[in-house]
């Protein structure tokens, strides 16, 4: 562990909640060095939705690297391309009448909202980004003015502009009708609100604490930016490829947004890879005008066309998420009921949930209690008032239970040495 | 064909240089899905120094995949980042005498340059950057602000600010003395030139044109940036991991900037990784003041640590590749020599070469010209006026005239439908 | 006129409401070249409190300039500073316990803004304000970020940053509470909101539709401001000298602001001049740090403070507007109560009064037609919805009467082409 | 002066080098409270070139506001403006072939450079306006973001943007072709320039240490600007009015500027007063896009239109000041001979000379000492390396003939405790 002091940067950040060094993974467990197996509650922070070196995507994976097929091709053509295009447009395009083009902007989630962003402004030649309070959409300069957290807004070391805020769903507790502020803002050729090119918005906020924005609340979103020509980038990077159920997480609300951007799980294995999605018509680039050396790793493609045959040409992995997070969200709720003094809450969709607190440091100590007991999970939320939930969609009914069992007993060690809210 | 077409964005760009599917490759070599080769002098955009498919790193890679060793883990301490650290640290660093701490500030280089503003501009409390004439940085905000690119900068939709861009070695022509703008805008306190943060600048620019920064500018620059509390940032994403011979580009010039910016070849596999080293002191970042989900893409670090085994403990491939340049030089200014009317002449360093022409469009040609006999070479520069080598540090010397053999053969059919400049 | 047409701008604006060419002006009326009498409600947009070419602030100022007294002196030390400096002490702060310190920015409105945002931002050394839905502060780029209209903004020709808006008093219709969305950003490390400098806002909002902030708002807003360490800019150039009753606006509500900007009325004759009043503690200017050609413009200087010593020594001018306000008020009530139809308000404090139509273009029609009958009537608000009244506080009850017929006719007028709302 | 310490600001500058308390001035002479007099090298910063209280200027000026004229106007129609119109049409505009929109920005000269900036950037739609070092264009935040000067840029508060700065005319001693830099990245689409909206610049640099343009670098720029579809907006402020012998400044390079600023000496007594001039076809303006309360200071016109009348209906006024200024240069040249070891030097043209000091501190102490003996002198210059002379244009030999002899002594006197360089 010395090495890591010596060597890496202060800024690392995991590694001070969880100070063991992993080596081995599979499924819902990762191990450290001695073997040591943690039951994974944290799934690379939304990356490995199929679990930890899923056999049948590593099998594809190894064919593909043993054969040597290529690995690294930028933004030529390649056979493995191909076959992702084809698979996604078949499997999750088409079923659900999304008329998308498909850009391939680096290989991390900033790269797919700094492209997102990019192509929002050059269509409408507009500059201003509506964004929502507690946001989090990537550490790159275009994508951090739109992310809420003023830790990390401080290390931008010069203004993040060209951006406005805006109440999250059910941010100011129902004291104030939805978009009243927004819809103000519009209207009035006085507010100072300069005409907005896009709205990002996440369905769910993880970073945020597991802030849900219910279907309603989307739908008016997606109808007021409709009535404004104000494009909607539906930000799925954290809460896609099945975390909320289906597929996307905005499917429930049955909105279309002009723009999505996909990444994390969409290679379902780990492997670097995200996506810009829009509608036809808003494919307006020039060719070469966004690049980037690492958008062709075909790997990543490979792997990601294998999770979509493997889940998602039916609805039974989506139906088995919503079964298991109705679970979930019942024990946690049980939970809560009885540290109702500390203001503890259930939030949350799908497999994507939160164990709030609303005594400041609870949340942090059960996820410190629940290290000590053998479960990986992290804390989210301006405070860190919320134990996050993100199992991999795989784990079984018995590997949830498992940690929710700890769960149950972190909050209970948590809450000896803390005093009511 | 048609698939790409349909589905994927515009933006897209190589593929219309190159307009096959490529599906296999080994060391020099890429196949298209015919099995037609490909020589390859274009590397991955200088992401795969050590040749396709290299079979060393494929083992390593192959082995950790086949083990089920942790994939993805965040900035979590891992096995194999710690071998890779240590290997870094053991067979790059301390031969160097460099005491660089070091962050995994993503998956790829633009998010190794937006760290290094980011640090730059926390560390000084200041916010202009200085970049360079036809530098290239990355295609994210904070890395596209620094970026000379007139098409990419108009991507961003908004102003590109805090940036001083000064004229790059020899791009007044020799007609003024190195530093004369620079230094008197710095001493005069009427300039107008806000108190620099940091200088970024590469030492061969590649995407600019392989412009080659002399080893007494580069000396000049750092003595200045030292004379007025500037750091310096050097942007080694393409010209580093031995591209130019040394491990590092700026080795030869014998400074030792602030701030280094790595990733493309640093996996050594086309696997998406970046680093970004700075010195010790600089080291003031906040636990996850800047973070990232690909940042622990452990598979990367594998290769990366046989890279280094395997290539760099000892000078053997630094001078193999110094040789392999000198002798990519000769043959090239022997091509050039025929074409002095159209302006032809040869730059670059190392394995970094690039064959320009004055008159518009030849370089253009003889890269199309290239790929019909099959050989893959990119232009660049702003009028994509070089054609530009980067072929693998392992290509062979008979790989590297047989290219060359095509060079000459392209060249001689692109000028014939040309006019002299 | 036609040499209005061929030399000057098309920026040019009231001369298209009043097409005609005014050449003498006495008290509270204005004449035209053809001799023509016209009742001035409008009073140089407030910058006439005291009439025009009032006879004693005239001879007072036809005597400084007979005797060869400086007129032009920069920030030079002269007699007519010092006595205004005195002068204002004694009559306008000390009797209201400010121990403000003086700055002279500039001669116009948007120098004392630019003033007060810079040595905001340099005292707190943070970089946002927070400005309100349809406030007004000025051209420059300084004062027009912070400017509400879109016309006025769009002409900036590049972002207006640093800024963020939030609801003046009363905007969302009472239909959310007081600084809810305020307090909550403030809170909330996770909202996106940069830690403000300062706030500027307006007591009476003129430009803006003479909406009036409650003095229990503009408490609450500086409880706040205190509580979080942010700066209050009161920006009184408009309501200030008198136009609400007491010297500030501000009185009222018996808060003191750490920022007042002044001018339009500060001169009392038309002369341009402006001032930056700061708590002694924010004195934090180095000397020049701010400067300009025409901050020392004495003429200005002598005539006000002929005008605190004419009308401010006791409360009986304040108490003589208020008691015209409360008249003008009641007349403007029963006008309004005829249009109810039309969704005719009254809004306003003191001498600042409107007449509000929510039918588009009645207001318009209400300014045109009295400007037919012989009254100089201004719109204002975002969609000219409002007649506005800021006639000279040395008006008579006579002569506000008789403009009030002429409102009451043109009110008749404009209505019968429109339909109701 | 206990007064001034106690009331005004810390940011007060000039009355910290001239400690007295003026009270009266005509022609060349300011006195102090007791009677002393002043021999006046500094003119209102140049807004006094007819002299102090100018009896033929004073005259229409008492009489305009003794028979009750309209005093402030904003932007309605006078008689008094329309006058000045005419009068400027005819004895300005027409006779050098100038076809000038006019507008009224606001009274002071920051904004006419605001407006100037606003039109350039919406006319073109760019944002980057190209500087030159050391050049002065104002406070308020636009016009500082072109301004060079450190102090005053760092007062902003907020980083000041969408500006690339030049070198001004031999400021890197001749050692660089004119524009080789400016033209270079004009030309070169990977330089970072981005497409500029318009250049500013000064013929001679008044604050900045009177650095002259010569004809033929102004004749350079203008050609450069043509060529590149680049806005010319010569900023006139300190140097127009007749300051360097012609009105214009820039009439001797005989070049037409689209658009040009002037304030200071337009009024000619000291009164607030600024326009913007531009072509024609620039008048892109939307009614009220730009406006302000003091664009309409009427008294301002009147003495504005007297000064052309007297003055510039032919040329002599223009001649007399050219050979007043080469008198002045002569003797000048005299002092500086004496004071090689110091780096002494003369610069400047017509009326704006300067006498420069390359040792440190000199012209600093230069002033002081003149100011010991009567004679109010400022200094200028990034270090305050120059004495800077703006004497009255109506100064008779006699006057400029004393205070050189002043100034002969003050130099004397400054050296005897400084170090040769």
């Amino acid at each position: 562990m010395e090495t890591f002091q010596r060597l890496e940067s202060e800024v690392r950040g995991y590694c001070r909640s969880w100070p063991v060094v992993f080596d081995k993974a599979v499924g819902s467990h990762v191990y450290d060095e001695n073997g040591k197996p943690y039951l994974d509650f944290f799934a690379g922070a939304g990356s490995l939705n199929y679990g930890h070196n899923n056999p049948e995507l590593k099998k594809s994976l190894i064919d593909y690297l043993t054969d040597d097929r290529i690995v690294h091709s930028l933004d030529a053509y390649s056979v493995a391309k191909r076959e992702f295009l084809k698979t996604f447009e078949e499997i999750i395009l088409e079923p659900r009448g999304l008329d998308y083009k498909i850009q391939f902007p680096g290989p991390a989630g900033n790269n797919a909202v700094e492209a997102a962003l990019k192509l929002a402004r050059k269509y409408t030649g507009r500059q201003t980004i509506i964004n929502f309070t507690n946001g989090f959409h990537g550490m790159t300069l275009g994508a951090l003015a739109v992310t809420g957290n003023s830790m990390k807004r401080g290390g931008a070391g010069v203004p993040l502009d060209h951006v406005a805020t805006m109440p999250f769903d059910n941010y100011l507790d129902g004291k104030t009708p939805d978009f009243l502020w927004l819809r103000s803002l519009l209207e009035d050729s006085g507010s100072g609100l300069d005409a907005p090119a896009a709205v990002i918005v996440e369905s769910v906020q993880g970073e945020g604490g597991i802030n849900v924005a219910s279907a309603e609340w989307l739908r008016g979103l997606s109808e007021l930016c409709k009535e404004y020509g104000i494009l909607l980038i539906l930000d799925d990077i954290q809460m896609g490829c099945g975390r909320t159920g289906r597929f996307f997480s905005f499917e429930e609300a049955g909105i279309t947004p002009d723009i999505v951007t996909l990444s994390k799980s969409i290679s379902g294995y780990g492997l670097p890879m995200a996506l810009t999605l829009f509608k036809r018509e808003l494919d307006v680039w020039e060719p070469g005008e966004h690049n980037g050396t690492f958008r062709g790793f075909n790997p990543a493609m490979v792997t990601g066309t294998e999770t979509l045959r493997r889940y998602w040409t039916d609805d039974s992995f989506a139906e088995a998420t919503l079964a298991k997070g109705a679970m979930v969200e019942a024990r946690l709720s049980e939970i809560a009921s009885e540290y109702g003094d500390f203001g503890a809450h259930v939030r949350g969709r799908g497999l994507a949930r939160g164990l709030a607190f609303e005594t400041e440091g609870i949340a942090k100590k059960v996820a410190a209690e629940s290290f000590q007991r053998g479960l990986l999970l992290e804390t989210s939320g301006p405070q860190d008032e919320v134990a996050k939930l993100l199992p991999p969609l795989t784990s079984t009914e018995e590997e949830l239970n498992a940690g929710l069992d700890i769960m149950a007993d972190a909050a209970r060690a948590a809450v000896k040495v803390a005093q009511p809210a």
